[in-house]
């Protein structure tokens, strides 16, 4: 089948990939459309030594399993079931998973691929293609709700806001805290704007240096994906205020490691999330994502949409469909 | 009178400092017994460009005020009161605050010192002075508890068994968590070892280097006051465990960024923590901390007492009486 490949000289759209295998406990999914994300470009640059068919943000039609002819869209993690993590309730976390598109497993960049039928969810007819497949980065976003205990009222900055920042400050925004997105491109900012939704934006160049700690934030959620994010996140959080990193960096980041201390801050690493409030929210439309894609590519010149997606624009799509 | 000051030129015994005047919602206090702390020796290799006279961990008697005639010792956070942070509960973090021998006013290096009434604590009788200098440290130790919520069956590493990494270990083993002690010294491990209350004991040199899943901490409490505590701490906690960081490290420190997103952990700073229990904890003997005791000076040899603190030795103490 046609795919885009990741191997060591790089990735490669084929017409050779092998068909998935029918697997015990997992269904054959048709990719209808999928998206890419920063972490397919860290990948690239040799993130995890990861070999194999890119892509993890997907929705497509079930041809085989217990959900077969149905619209659906998958997590990424597949674990073990067996080990002391799952048992604990942290199967994202399996020592033993495999990822999609990213750790021992093929992804959505292809015209099938095959997904544990655990990891399936329905998607429902009045979420378009287009819009499903922000299920996965969508969930992300609602990963932060599940990890910090919010009451709504919080003062949030959201540094950086590509694809998952945007996504993150309308999810905070959603319950009711006070955001503000803060970018270095103005173009980004003002999509958080144009949504009319109350989301306060701000250049970085115009943050204060230094601040009162009555005007600092209470919640920090760096998706930079930068090493600055985190200083300048630590200058904008008030005392026991609480940092999420979103984003990865692949250096060594510095961590000015006194101020942690004296001012009691938290930092908190945040990954994959919960796919049923990402669904409900599309169906409700009470997040917005169309505003979202700067561009749909065909499958074949997959190559191209990764070289556009790593130049500054927001989601770039990928349609395995032939043209 | 007598006391430790530190100037630009380095600590120095004086003999001419001058006696705290009296001022309005503040104790006079006589020095019975002091402790130096890490952040003394800190503070004398430029940390907070403090200049005045030293020491923050004390015991005493109230010579003036509400508690005149009792045997006291003090929190060291004086704050405004005022402010937004100190009307939300977070005075330890008040912007304008002062603190005892360490930012804008003299400490306890000395016959006598000025501590706001709010922060005196009565020490009971039972509680003999070379105990009571250990409140201040127990309680941000304390400060632990306050922070996470421990259901007291965790698996917690403490890193660094010196001064304060002794008392994390003893106050998370007091609430049932199986804490192992970490550090390069032997002889600091076998402190804990004889206090034969279940502390589990490892070199540091003897931790694997990477491990299962199944046998990492749920939470580690970094109490090295080294760089290398925290990529450390990052090896052995657990997927979505927590590190507590109890020490501060002058320098910047290296973050491995990608595993605290990938692995979500939590790292947390702590600072200064509640007097209560610490008094309560070494009124019934709860916690030991006379082994702890390495050496006592007179405080006209308060500049050979720090050295010696420097020293790797455990707690030093100054008795400020005249010889």
């Amino acid at each position: 089948m046609r795919a885009l490949f990741l191997s060591e000289s790089g990735p490669e759209f084929r017409i050779d990939c092998h068909e998935p295998d029918e697997t015990s406990g997992e269904s054959i999914v048709k990719v209808d459309l999928a998206g890419v994300c920063e972490t397919d470009l860290q990948l690239i640059r040799g993130y995890m030594n990861f070999s194999g068919i890119l892509g993890h943000e997907f929705v497509g039609t079930a041809e085989t399993g217990p959900l077969a002819g149905q619209r659906v869209c998958g997590e990424l993690n597949c674990s073990c079931g067996d080990c002391d993590l799952c048992g604990r309730g942290m199967a994202n976390h399996c020592p033993h998973r495999t990822v999609i598109g990213i750790l021992g497993r093929n992804g959505a960049f292809a015209e099938r691929l095959s997904v544990p039928n655990a990891n399936l969810h329905r998607i429902p007819d009045e979420v378009e293609d287009e819009r499903a497949v922000f299920v996965e980065p969508l969930a992300a976003a609602f990963r932060i709700l599940e990890q910090l205990r919010l009451d709504g009222n919080e003062r949030v900055v959201v540094l950086g806001s590509g694809r998952l920042g945007n996504l993150c400050a309308q999810v905070l925004n959603s319950i009711g805290c006070h955001v503000t997105a803060v970018d270095k491109h103005s173009e980004k900012l003002q999509l958080l704007s144009e949504l009319d939704r109350g989301i306060s934006v701000a250049m970085l160049d115009d943050l204060p240096h230094a601040g009162h700690s009555e005007n600092k934030a209470d919640i920090v959620v760096d998706c930079t994906g930068s090493p600055t994010g985190l200083p300048t996140a630590l200058r904008l959080v008030r005392p026991r205020g609480t940092i999420v990193l979103k984003t990865t960096v692949a250096a060594e980041t510095q961590m000015p490691h006194a101020s942690i201390v004296i001012d009691e801050i938290s930092i908190i690493g945040s990954r994959c999330g919960p796919f049923a409030p990402a669904i409900e929210a599309l169906a409700q439309g009470s997040i917005d994502v169309r505003s979202l894609i700067s561009a749909r590519y065909q499958l074949d010149d997959g190559v191209e949409a990764i070289e556009a997606a790593g130049q500054n624009a927001l989601k770039v799509l990928i349609d395995p469909k032939p043209g």
